[in-house]
């Protein structure tokens, strides 16, 4: 006995993360009687974001230009590759003031069970970007979860049979914690201690 | 560091209730990573959603009509008038099937702490349709809450005062509870034993 329009609105909620049947429908209520004004905003911001973001070309994170604005940087270490999951961890990684090299973001890490492999990851990319001559050493930053192990020690392999150095961050960050939730200070920590796998 | 269109995207989505800086940067990137088209169709629907939908001008839900279906429809009894805080507990009234009178919805509640009182309410719509000679008994459904119990209170006077037949739907709900967790029995049981308040 909906209308139409609000079960799409509340089936379309649903693709967010984290987001269920119940909580889609508490969302599309709320807009449609409380904040209309932010759902006009929050549909032209995807709208935007759809069409302005890309990836950037060297280092994989959204970006608006062709390359984005640290990858075009020429006060950047461009002999120093930082290897992360996700944008937000490459912010993290920045906020520690202790780091001025590159990145490569993955967008991801190795997750045999969701059926995300080095091929959906494009690993070579990384290899490719890493062994290409300007690199001295890449410093995986991926989580101590699992996943951002596998995702290391798939790394270190395939770069160091390629002559590649490479560092892994310092185990400062907790055993199982993700990057995202640790304080600067043991993060520039991890970055110091940081140790050739290679 | 983050380019425009994404802040503007991470702000967006903080419109939506519960969602915190954290889960809204997380959602930016999940739509821009893994699920783009999910992110358009969501920009679509809630565009049409908040164009298509309307107060229904009889029971105040959310309709893409002037009339809803349910108010229009000639099988429902028009006699009775259940009067429910949101659209989703109207529904919930619906699976009972214990109920085949129409509906008001308030699209609220009374919380004075939060500014909404009576005239925000539009309490006296309420008043004024119950009292225009169709309706034999108002069965008043909002929440167990505190509020919930205020509105049904603050309705039960003014509408006895206009000589309305009030009545309150049973307590089989569990006190505290919100009717949108509560099985479809329990419901029924409520319905069947409502108690007069007048
Ligand atoms: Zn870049
Ligand atoms: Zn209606």
């Amino acid at each position: 006995m909906s209308p139409s329009s609000l079960e799409s609105l509340v089936e379309a909620l649903r693709c967010l993360p984290g987001v269920g049947p119940k909580s889609a429908q508490r969302m599309a209520y709320y807009l449609l009687q409380r904040d209309r004004e932010g759902a006009a905003q929050l549909a032209a911001s995807l709208v935007t974001a759809l069409s302005a973001l890309r990836h950037c070309q060297r280092c994989n994170t959204l970006t608006e230009a062709d390359v984005c604005e640290r990858c075009a940087s020429p006060r950047r270490d461009a002999s120093l590759l930082c290897v992360v999951e996700t944008p937000v961890d490459m912010n993290m990684m920045e906020q520690t003031l202790a780091y001025s090299g590159l990145y490569y973001v993955l967008m991801g890490r190795l997750s045999p069970l969701d059926g995300i492999g080095p091929r959906e990851l494009a690993l070579e990319r990384v290899v490719a970007r890493a062994s290409g001559g300007e690199v001295r050493e890449v410093i995986l930053a991926t989580n101590f979860t699992n996943e951002g192990e596998a995702t290391a020690h798939y790394l270190s392999e395939h770069l160091s049979a390629r002559g590649v150095r490479v560092t892994r961050i310092a185990r400062g960050v907790p055993v199982g914690g993700e990057l995202e939730y640790v304080d600067s200070g043991t993060l520039a920590q991890a970055f110091r201690e940081r140790r050739s796998l290679a």
